[in-house]
């Protein structure tokens, strides 16, 4: 099931582990962070998550609630999540919708939809 | 299944038929924007979105993606759109995910992830 996939590739992020999160994009995975904009492929994801991991102790990303529909040839999964990143100056906690589209098997479009002004503040409140 | 449930409520709003869309809600129905606050119930519903219908002479929710789960006893909802209102200035366009919580046939939480700024850049674009 789509869910699942999705389910594991948030686990490889919360591990920090983003060989494995990389492998489960396709080469030309859209990424988009539906304010700040689109990245692209595995170097993509990479670029844009690296950077938050590597400044972060913890990262901890609850679902709250994940509805899903069709299958890994074909799906589409959402949900609903409180994205947390421990900086050295305390939690950042970021309310988060996403929308996973996956095809054959891998995530081919990742849209998160956050409030910037929000994820600014918590920057600013978190950096130590 | 709850998706039509959700489907009839949009339409609801584009139709700016507050009366038929406040029926679909509980009596504490729990109205979020997330960057914004949350509105209580029917009132809550009609005193959010009211100003936008009053000012916009069309109403056009696009919705690209739903999916769901559970059934009308209980169940998720959850969508990617563009809520688009036709203001004197132009179109105003918002991309926006939701997610829907239906109990006993009825929406009880409706959460709409929306970027603050995108939505003020927009009114002041759009007001005329």
């Amino acid at each position: 099931m789509p869910g699942a996939l999705v389910t594991r590739f948030i686990s490889a992020i919360e591990a920090k582990d983003l060989d494995a999160a990389a492998a489960m994009v396709s080469d030309d995975l859209v990424y988009d962070n539906v304010p700040v904009g689109i990245a692209t492929g595995p170097d993509g994801l990479r670029g844009t998550l690296g950077p938050f991991m590597a400044g972060a102790s913890e990262v901890d990303w609850v679902v709250h609630r994940q509805t899903e529909s069709g299958d890994l040839a074909s799906g589409v999964v959402m949900n609903e999540r409180v994205d947390r990143f421990r900086f050295a100056g305390g939690w950042l906690e970021l309310p988060v919708a996403g929308v996973f589209v996956i095809e054959d098997g891998v995530i081919t479009v990742w849209r998160d939809f956050i409030d910037l002004g929000t994820m600014q503040q918590q920057l600013a409140a978190t950096s130590g």
